[in-house]
Order: structure tokens, then sequence, then C-alpha cells
């Protein structure tokens, strides 16, 4: 029984989109829950005594997990062609059911190229060298001596959203398109600290990181960017980084593409050149139309997702509605978040979840009165720097149809009239 | 191999504190890790290709877990002198094996009085009844479709801290004497939004929660507190909330003892008084000297801890080391944090990790150059509505030695001669 009280007044935008104030201030939302609200009796003890409270209750444990009720929030891993690659490939974030900003390590995303190592702490070793004074090997605990610090930041695969890049809207949901992407609470060691201890040459101009997996995946990395912000890191969301993410130590590039922050961190060579590496050279550079591809382009652009309402969700009858997503800039801080109800005819700001942090998720929230016609939601990001995502056209004009990595456009989830979400080129 | 290459002029307290610049600056802080820095052969390969890399590292998974050299990071749990009482106490946090100001939810403390309800969050309800204009039962779905926001919030039990409420120091370490001490994303509804809702009469004041487990655990809340920042969670970390800390809603009330924060919450009674229940009559009230109680103490106090080094852990000879703890206050933003190591002779002042929320765990972190010989760490927190962290010496004098809840004074750490930290009362 939907019921419709919003003011008129709070319409900001067509299709339904509604002030942000909702958001930020104290506002009635009435009904917003219809379809599973309902009044109680008043004077009676309207609940029943369900059966979880006529028995004591699980035992405490050592190490929490989720509600076996939620036994459906988990990255999704695609079988591999055959066993020896199992390792291969892609985990990908179920952002569609998460909310916040922080990722829980347990599903932050997982690209690995030769699987996750299992690597003992005690005999791991970082080892730092080429163009400096003292080569240095760190053992964990010797790392764990030096001064750190901590900050919230997002990691996002180069090729995420690389599916939009087609001719026709793949039938996907947030998960398997956008899934390449989290956030956390990185802690460790600024790595300028470390290369300080070895003391550069004048010459260094790079530094090739270089993994403890199989792949030993390796990529050249700009000396200036090692000597800002760049982290080695020793925990993830408090505790120690998990192994698919680079346990016992990961390299952490606030804002570069996710293949740069390199897992199982072991070697840091300092060099006059990049390396030109096969995940910089074959993979990782971004192809465009005439066949020439941009090698080295490390920051992630502006970009924004909506993920919920998103395809597998069913609006259960017209009224109000949050729209919910994420945005995020590797050049800096979100400052803005529109919502477009009608296709991107008109935009209404979203509101902008405090702390907004640089080079970190920002959740947005809008709302939307919904009139249970068509509609095609969009969320348009700005950031700090003054760049704003591109609409799909724009980036198809730009970078045409062949490359699939650092994908950035507008992304269009189109409502029917019985309140499925499906992706949409619109 | 200690070095020193620290220069006179950054000792800015006694007994070896370091100026906070090398946190905020880039320092040299040459050897730190001295113990684990090895000088590597300049121009040769010194790095073994460990067993790890030889083969195909783990498959990609569905929920990823932390490595098997990391199972000693895990909550405390007293063995229960029954069966029967399995799921009633306590499940400590061990805090001196983290870092940042996030707690991972499975290692979020749990303090339960009747064990974790296993519920399924299709047939939980949530009342809102009493003193109404619309009594009203929502789903967990119903209470999804009202607008969300998010907190980065610590929740502290009211009797942490409590074994140092006594007239010897317990040889207990940060886990058993601070582990009740957790910090979290949370994202929920306003509780002002749902009250709104259902239309508080005016003669209401106090609002009864009560969760879903064997216990109904159940405390009075000042309704103002409801109106103000209170929040109906269903997200920890950014997935659901897990069932030790309340699946598949808790309440949220920033800064309250974590009792209060009611779990598996189910029933929210407005009413004119306070219910006066079990556990805030017989528990969580303030004993003071004469054998009067403070009653209806709600906000924690501004308090601090150092992490480590603290018990458990062995400095590994003289040199640098950062001193690592959690400040936080139930009444604000931490405003400064300053660190002894002179039994508080002298202070230096630490550095805040930002970005420093009200009502959150703040991560300080400060530079210490250990001389071998005994040494006392303390750290004085004070919050930005100008409460300082008491001595222990005037805690007492003002409260006695009887009451166990809401102790804030501050903490020491005695480091012996060879390196050893233990609790200590100084």
């Amino acid at each position: 029984m939907p019921r419709d009280r919003t003011n008129d007044a709070e319409h900001v935008a067509g299709n339904g989109m509604l002030s942000r104030r909702i958001f930020l201030e104290r506002t009635l939302v009435a009904g917003a829950g219809a379809a599973g609200l309902t009044s109680a009796a008043a004077g009676s003890e309207p609940l029943a005594v369900p059966r979880w409270m006529r028995e004591p209750g699980a035992a405490l444990t050592s190490y929490g997990q989720p509600s076996q009720f939620e036994a459906k929030v988990v990255r999704s891993v695609p079988a591999p062609p055959n066993p020896a690659t199992q390792g291969i490939g892609t985990a990908r974030t179920p952002l569609q059911l998460l909310d916040g900003m922080i990722t829980p390590s347990g599903l932050h995303f997982d690209r690995s190229h030769s699987g996750a190592p299992d690597i003992d702490p005690d005999q791991h070793r970082l080892l730092i060298h080429g163009l400096v004074k003292r080569p240095l090997t760190f053992t964990v605990e010797a790392l764990s001596r030096y001064p750190m610090v901590s900050r919230i930041a997002f990691v996002e695969c180069a090729g995420n959203s690389g599916a939009l890049n087609a001719a026709q809207a793949p039938a996907l949901d947030v998960q398997a398109i956008h899934g390449l992407l989290s956030c956390a609470e990185w802690t460790g060691v600024r790595l300028a600290t470390l290369l300080d201890e070895a003391g550069v040459e004048p010459a260094a101009k790079w530094v090739v990181a270089e993994g403890a997996d199989a792949a030993a995946m390796s990529r050249s990395v700009p000396l200036a960017k090692c000597m800002d912000d760049a982290l080695v890191c020793l925990y993830q969301n408090g505790e120690r980084v998990r192994p698919s993410n680079g346990y016992p130590i990961r390299l952490l590039l606030p804002g570069f593409e996710g293949n740069m922050n390199v897992k199982w961190l072991r070697r840091l060579k300092v060099t006059d050149a990049p390396v030109m590496a096969k995940d910089e050279t074959s993979k990782y550079t971004i192809l465009l139309q005439d066949g020439k591809a941009w090698q080295f382009v490390f920051p992630i652009e502006v970009k924004s997702i909506i993920t919920r309402p998103s395809p597998g969700f069913v609006l259960k009858g017209p009224g109000f509605y949050e729209v919910s997503g994420l945005a995020w800039s590797g050049n800096g801080r979100v400052r803005q978040v529109e919502v477009s109800a009608d296709s991107g005819k008109s935009w209404a700001a979203a509101a902008l979840q405090e702390p907004v942090l640089p080079k970190a998720l920002t959740r947005f929230r809008a709302a939307w009165e919904w009139n249970g016609g068509p509609a095609v939601l969009q969320s348009r990001a700005s950031d700090d720097t003054g760049m704003v995502q591109p609409s799909r056209a724009q980036f198809v004009a730009d970078r045409g149809l062949r490359g699939a990595y650092h994908y950035n456009a507008i992304a269009s989830w189109q409502i029917s009239e019985t309140g499925e979400a499906r992706n949409a080129f619109a």
C-alpha cells in the first residue's frame, strides 16, 4: 500500500528525483518501508516469542563469521578452464549487497595471476636494490619497527567495468560489471621511509615492484609516486593483510590502477627506466581506435556506480526509494555526485556520506520517488581536480570500443514498469 | 646492531620521547628495523626463490580468511563454567595485534548475556510501540527501504578495563584488560526516522530497547539520544551485521556504553520513565565508595591505551620504537593524546591519524628512542569538550576501588631493562 506524503517542493529533478535534504536533516519519509511495514494493534503484545528466544544462543567464538542466512553474499569466482589455472582470474566483490564505504576483507576483490601464495612471514623478505646507496633486505618484523600510517583507500582493477566497452549492453549485474573495486583501511610504512633508508641515487626515476607469487607479477612505478603516498602495507581493516590481498605485505599506491598495488611484495628495484614487464606492455595499456595504445596511464579517473537499485533488485511498487552508490577518484576527493532518473535529462545532487576522503570510496545517496513508470537511473561524479565522469557517448567517441581498461563512463540501469532493473546503454 | 642517528633536537620529553614530526613529515628514521634489516650485496641477486614461487598459489575463494600464520590473532574466550553458559560472557578483541582504527568484524568484541541467537531475517520483526500514535511492526526488508547513513563508531563495554580497578596491578595484557573495545563502520536507518513514522506522543521521555536473545536483554535509552544520532544498523564494515554483534539489526548509540547498543533489536517501547531493567539496576551502575551508585551514566568518558609495546612484546634492544595506541571519547572528538616514557613526569604530543572522527577510535602514534633503561609508558587523551583522561590516583580518589564500570584512568606499561612490558600502577 504505497503512500506518498512527500512534498512536491522536494522534487528537484525529473521523474521523481527528490532533494537530498532527506539525508541531511530530520525529514519525514512516511511509508518508505510500506511493503514490510504493518500497523500493530495498540496496547497489545503483537510480537510472538520466536524460536531463538526460547533457548540459549550460540557459544562465544574466537573468530566470528557472517550469518548462515547471508551465504549468498560472496565473491563471484568463475569456474577455471582447468585445475592448473584455478588461481588465475578474478573474485568479484558483491557491491550490490553491501553498504557504507568499507569492504570487509573477506569480500575484497581479488585479481590474481597465479593464485595466492601461502607465505610464511618469518621466511619472507623484502629487498630494496638497484640505484641505491645501500641495498637492504627487510624481514617482516623489521618493517613493523618503522613508523606507520593508516589510510582508507580504494583499489580498483584497471579492467573493472570493461564489460561495458561493448557494442551491446550485456545482461550483467553490479558485481559482474563493476565488482573489481573495493575499499579498506590500510596501515603500513611509507615507502619513502624505506627508500630513504636505502639512499636513492640521483639517476633513479622508477621503482620496479615484484610480487612473491608464482607469476612474479611485476610493475614499474614512477619514483615520484613512491616518494609521495605509497605504503608498504602490513594491515588491512585492522588485521594483517589477507592472503588473497598480499599477505604478509602489499604495495599500496593510492589511486593508481589495482594491478600496480603489487601483492606479496618481495622486491623493489630502483631503476632509471621502466622494466617493460608483461603487465605493462601486453596488458594494462589502453588500446585506442587507431590501434595505438596509451601506456603508463596510472590514476583511476573519476567514476561512480549505483549499487541499489540495480539488476537483481525488484522495486516493490511506486513510492520512496533510496538510490545508493559509490563514487571515487584516483586523483583526489569526490566533490559532487548527481543522480538522474530520466536518462540524464535532469540531475539531482546526491548526499555524500562524510568523511569524504581522497582516493577512497565515497557512499552517495539520493532520494527517489518512483511513479511506477519506466525510468533510467544514472550517476555522474566529479572530483576536486575538476574532472567530470564522461557520458558513454563521449567515452566511446574518445576511446572507441577496443580498449577494456580504465572504463569510467556514466552507467545506466533501466527500470521497467514491473520494477526490474537491467543494465542498459542509455 | 642498534643505530642512533636521530637528532638530539628531536627529543621533546624525558626518557627518549621524540617529536611526532616523524609521522607528519618525511623524516629519516634510520635503522629503526635494525634487528631484521640486513645490507644486501650490491649488484647480486641475494633473494632466494622461495617455495611458494615455484608452484601455483591457492585458488580464488568466495569468502577470504586470514592467513594460517595469523591463527593466534583471535578473540579470547574464557572456558565456560558449564556447557549451558557457553554463550554468556565475553570474547575480547586482540587490540595489541591490530593496527589502524577499524576492527575487522570477525574480531569485534562480543559481550553476550545468553549467546548469539541464530535469527532468520525473514521472520525477524522490529516493533515500535508504547507512547506512539501508530504502533508499527517492521520487517528487515521494510527497514532497508528507509534512507540510511553510515558512520565509523567505537563500541566499548562499560566494564572494559575494570580489572584495573583493583588494589594490585594484575599481570594481564591489552586484550585481557582493554579488549572489550572495537570500532566499525556502521550503516543503518536513523532511529529518529522510525520514531517519526510511528509518531511519538508528547509525554514520551524514554525508549526501552529489547533484544531477541534468550536473555531479552533490555535497556532504557533517553528519547533525546534516540532522536539525535541513534541508528538501527543493518550493516557493519560494509556487510550485514555479524550474528555475535546483533544480526540482523542492532541499535547503535554512538558513544554510549556498549550494553545499551542492544543487539538483535526486536522491540522499542516508548515510555515516560525508564523500565529499571536488570542491566540498569543490578549491573551497569557505578558503585561509589560510600555504597551509593550512579545510575544512567551513559557516555564513555575520554580514554586512551597504548597497544604497542605492551605485555607480550619484548623490545629488541635500544633504538627507535613507535608507541602506538588508541584514543576515544563518547562525548566527541579526540583533541590531543600525549605520551610519557617517564611515568608522567613529562609528556610528548602524539600524532593523531586522520580522519579524527567523533565517537570513533583514533589511532595515535608517538616516536620513542629507548635507551635500554627502565621506563614507564603512559598515554593521556583529551577530547573536544575539554575533558582530560584522569590519573589513576585521581580516579581512585573520586570513585574508590569498588566500581568496575567506566574505568578510564591513565594506564601504565612498565618496561624492564630486558625490554619486557608489564602492566603496572605507576
